[in-house]
């Protein structure tokens, strides 16, 4: 959290997504909610459904960034490990939390709280629940790390939950300059120019190809209105020179 | 590449990731595609623009996997920073490479091949071009790293063009079960039951959420067909027994 920034990282936790089965949408969906609060995602991980990986990238991720938030596995099947691992990597203990149970009868039957569903309950101590209103089942939050679940709908809720308690950056400014008929290699040198004559602002040339033609943006972002219209202007200047 | 395995790592390199901009194909595709030829993708990572960044990740990443893949930085513009980037991860020089030269120069009159152009040429001492027959600029492979485009489809014809060379692990087969009107926490002890018996296969349980209503399947992958239909048929008759 220096100069006004507030960064963080996205874990990602399942074997599904490692598969190619199920595409992650969640680390996108976060990025972008993040943004808008003034909060960079500075590296996103997708790690498999193994304790030591989540404690690995748990560590390494939460020693560097301001947060770190986390999706999947923390369902009642045997392959939901997420919990017990955030446990071992803050070196705390996990148990059935009355608050987890007290949210899971809102939702299951007393007669249907069996063993596994209690699972859901298991929440490393000292941590603070994130609440889930559509399934009820809570994420949490410890330290730095929050838990989030792995289903999209589900874990949109948690983010609604947490925001209002994030610190949040000063906002992120961006300009987006669609470039017509130019290729990057015509206004590279140019645009490298202006990056160089504003290094506060992050300025990237994103090509896609659509129909077998490259289409190009150029997106320049940064804290400053001022700033950021000075080298917008200049850009589209440098390309109506091209162009 | 023990016991017939071999592993992958996938790095998603660019800023536009980050931002929640562009959404992230790449990594599917590349996971997907690699596990229909016996490669299993155990980690992804996607990093900003900066070239420590880059060279910590790389580094990590292909001194625990067998190969690889990274996408996106290695067009013509300032930000396209991932060819030093694996120069410096290996300790290697970079220069212009004359193979790459030529390729360009089927895509771009010699007039002009500026310096901007130029770039996508510089290629780390000692690796072998990848084909680009798309738009030709090529990709590279160094060790065990191949670093590919960012635009998806450009990505795509680079992998088509390293497959052949890839070793390949043993096959991985998987079996999908749909689960029809049982949530996950009835069959979840049942479930781990299985899983126990079968440490050999890799066995999830993936909730979804379509119109307010959970739908789960149950995944089991390995190598060994018959291990797999055994699991599998036990598994069909745990949920036929709580169906």
């Amino acid at each position: 959290m220096t100069d006004g920034r507030v960064t963080a990282a996205v874990l990602v936790i399942g074997d599904e997504i490692l598969s190619g089965r199920t595409r992650d949408t969640n680390s996108q969906y976060i990025a972008h909610f993040l943004l808008q609060i003034g909060v960079e995602t500075r590296e996103i991980r997708v790690t498999p459904d193994v304790e030591e990986e989540i404690v690995a990238a748990l560590n390494a991720l939460r020693a560097r960034y301001d947060y770190v938030f986390t999706t999947g596995g923390i369902g009642p099947t045997h392959d939901d490990i997420t919990a017990d691992a955030v446990a071992k990597a803050f070196g705390v203990g996990i148990s059935e939390d009355p608050r987890a149970i007290a949210l899971l009868l809102e939702w299951i039957r007393p007669e249907d709280l069996n063993e596994a569903r209690r699972r859901m309950a298991r929440i490393p101590h000292g941590a603070e629940l994130v609440a889930n209103p559509l399934s009820k089942a809570p994420g949490f939050w410890i330290g730095n790390v929050i838990v989030m679940a792995g289903v999209p709908a589900v874990m949109q809720v948690m983010l609604d939950d947490v925001a209002p308690k994030l610190v949040r950056g000063a906002t992120i400014l961006s300009e987006t300059i669609d470039v017509r008929g130019l290729p990057e290699g015509a206004y590279a040198a140019g645009l490298a120019e202006i990056a160089k004559a504003f290094p506060q602002l992050s300025i990237g040339s994103y090509p896609s190809l659509r129909d077998g033609k490259f289409y190009n943006q150029i997106i320049l972002r940064g804290r400053d209105a001022g700033v950021l219209a000075a080298a917008a202007e200049q850009t589209r200047t440098m390309l109506g020179r091209l162009g």
